[in-house]
């Protein structure tokens, strides 16, 4: 990570950037394979929007304009502006853009959006203040059909399987099992129930009955409770008879349950092992309506989820129409970040170029630059040395950057050659012909070991 | 543009993001060639850093947690943080960048850097409140070839070039030509001429004499500086004998012509007629130190400049080291914008699908799904039909997106076809060795006529 002088607002270096673009540039690449549109929405929203939904108002940076702030402090009277503040999510935007342009938009509208959010929480490790998402959703006018379900979290699945880290799985839960276990089993506060069960991990099932019990939900019911919490598989049989085990039934668990097991069927035969029902997730069921997502990375559970979201009956709502929309979001920051700390990965080199041209001589510096023209034009990032130096400080340049070749004009009629400078090789070159290896083209992100 | 309820904060329909991002990766892609690295800055600056530079006041959004002020209005004692606002170019946040992580860097340092930037100006026709710049520049440790005052203006001569719009003309002037042609006549008040100057296209060259007169610079001194404001030329001998024409000397001068002379030349040689030296331009003359660029679209003068910058002999500066600078910076949302509206581009479709798999009925969704999964894993994005319903609806979900094909699973082991919906050819075609042309893969952005 860069140096910064504020907390909680990454800020990465050369060689970190080309990690965190890479990891972008390959999820933009899933998403697109998989029809996604790509759209941005502004990083403003008005207040109300950014409060409707309850809750926030802790997270949220106002914007104030500076002038205004004078103004006011001056007694002079300001216009009248609408109360703004920075987006904390891109869920909250999505759904005001659908809204807004629905009329243009074509249903069901599957989009991609990767972009900063800001939140103004106390910054922490793996949480930031500032930081880049990367959501797809898909929405529908009125309706959306159950498959959706399944076909979202595979795509995150496919593009973080694709990423050189460690093997992340897709954990799945769906409201409609819990809230089927809690009516079935009496329990009438459903949130209380999601809400002990999101502790378990934190404090044990002691902790989570004593809890559960605050809220009237007795040991009995408790203990079927944090059973049904129990149940990670990723075998529908399993998760069938387990259920069936804690005597509960119910249309809506029924409903549920045939969800989550036609989720898990249709995964494991597009990607075998991606994704598990994991139970005990909790968080998101409680504004979710159906299935809800959380994805960690194996060996690297301390981290938390790095791609989260769900279903929701009611995505947004106009006067006349509701759009329901499934949609997942990857949190960028805290994966590249990482990636980059522990280390997963490194970059080949710290700068897109394959090659410096030396430069010989200040006044043969245009033969220099018209080598290089001639490279770029063939797609070879390349850059000429800044100033004609002794030929040892033109390789230092290069090896600084660990860029691979420094090209040499030939002196005097002879051919021009190019060395590459981690073996010493040096050979005639053209530039009109000469290519560097794939491998060497532009920086690589490779995997470092366990 | 989509509908949007806040003036001045741009969005983008699917299809008008195909085209940002176009423009986007274009760009991203001719800075790299050239050997530039990627950066991001947070989008947050403490006040005093984004005041440090003064007169900007007006423009900056300030931030503040929703929490904290809430906590102040009630009388409850927040926690004391620094006063942080959004950025307003990139230029500020790169300076500062370049001193935090100076040890870690190599100089020169040539990045490129593509964000939001905000202002909290009055919005009108290609003004934005929120809008994207794509910036390149290289800052030396200590000290900084001329060489690079003219290699950077070229490479956004050539991302401009190769963007189908009309021809981009980058105008150049010399802060030590302007500087020399006042002290040579005895003008003392610089910046007085500069602002009075600038207003030339405004007020003619009568206001401007009015306006200079105040500054005390005499009829005969205005008369000079007015001639040596309409010169524009290519040719260097033009330059030097207009120039000379004015009865100016000096050393400074003979430097600054020196430079654009050589900056002309030079440019002629690598992209004969991409740049033009104006030397009314005497917006940013004030702040910048040698050459200073703007660029105007043919046939689109009124949108003002699109691409501007210069030379800065201090872009920062620490206790030990100046760090000297040259770069310019694109307004991409500006560009962006007039692409969209003139219109000067088209998106050939408005989703990234290449193809769309019809579903014959919701128990066989898994076939479609497999020869969708087929077609992604070689590169074509694919998408599949949301609902089994009847294929003359099937084909109309492709056209209304301009999807070009629509894939039928075969029924009852007959082959599967493939048609293209704008010819209505169908042919039989394989999952794993249909392609279609390479004009079809992905959305293109094509140019639409004058």
């Amino acid at each position: 990570m860069a140096r910064t002088s504020l907390s909680g607002f990454p800020e990465w270096l050369p060689e970190g950037r080309i990690i965190e673009q890479y990891v972008l540039d390959h999820i933009r690449q899933v998403f697109e394979l998989h029809g996604f549109s790509g759209i941005e929405t502004r990083a403003v929203e008005t207040l109300e929007q950014l409060e409707a939904k309850g809750e926030t108002s802790k997270e949220v940076y106002v914007l104030d304009r500076l002038q205004a702030m004078k103004d006011a402090e001056a007694g002079r009277h300001s216009s009248k502006e609408r109360k703004m503040g920075l987006h904390f999510d891109l869920t909250v935007p999505f759904a005001r853009y659908v809204i807004e342009n629905a009329n243009e938009l074509d249903f069901p509208f599957k989009r991609y959006q990767i972009q900063k959010v800001w939140r103004g929480e106390r910054p922490q490790e793996g949480r930031f203040r500032e930081f880049t998402q990367a959501d797809i959703d898909v929405v529908g006018n009125g309706d959306l059909p159950f498959h959706f379900e399944v076909d979202l979290p595979l795509v995150m699945a496919e593009a973080l399987a694709t990423l050189p880290i460690p093997t992340v799985h897709v954990l799945v839960n769906n409201r409609k099992v819990v809230q089927g276990v809690c009516e079935s089993l009496g329990v009438t506060d459903v949130e209380a129930a999601l809400r002990g069960l999101d502790k378990l991990d934190k404090i044990g099932p002691e902790g989570v009955t004593a809890e559960l019990a605050c809220s009237n939900i007795n040991g009995e019911q408790a203990e079927k409770l944090l059973k049904m919490a129990q149940i990670r598989s990723n075998d529908p049989d399993e998760i069938r008879s387990r259920i069936a085990g804690l005597g509960c039934e119910g249309e809506l668990l029924a409903e549920g349950l045939n969800q989550l097991c036609a989720l898990l069927e249709e995964a494991h035969r597009r990607m075998p092992g991606a994704v598990i029902a994991d139970l005990k997730i909790a968080r998101g069921l409680d504004y979710y309506t159906g299935s809800v997502y959380e994805s960690v990375i194996e060996g690297h559970e301390d981290l938390g989820s790095i791609c989260s979201g769900g279903r929701y009956d009611s995505l947004a709502k106009d006067g006349k129409r509701t759009y329901p929309g499934v949609g997942l979001s990857i949190g960028v920051s805290r994966l590249v970040s990482r990636m980059i700390s522990a280390p997963m990965v490194q970059a080949t080199r710290k700068v897109p170029a394959a090659v410096v041209v030396a430069v010989i001589d200040e006044t043969d510096r245009a033969r220099s630059e018209d080598i290089a023209m001639q490279l770029r034009s063939r797609g070879i990032s390349t850059d000429v040395a800044p100033s004609a130096a002794k030929f040892g400080k033109q390789i230092k340049f290069a090896d600084k950057r660990g860029i691979p070749f420094v090209w040499f004009p030939g002196m005097e009629g002879e051919a021009d050659t190019v060395k590459d400078i981690r073996s010493g090789e040096q050979i005639e070159a053209d530039a009109s012909t000469w290519t560097p290896s794939a491998q060497d083209l532009k920086p690589r992100v490779i995997s470092v070991g366990a």
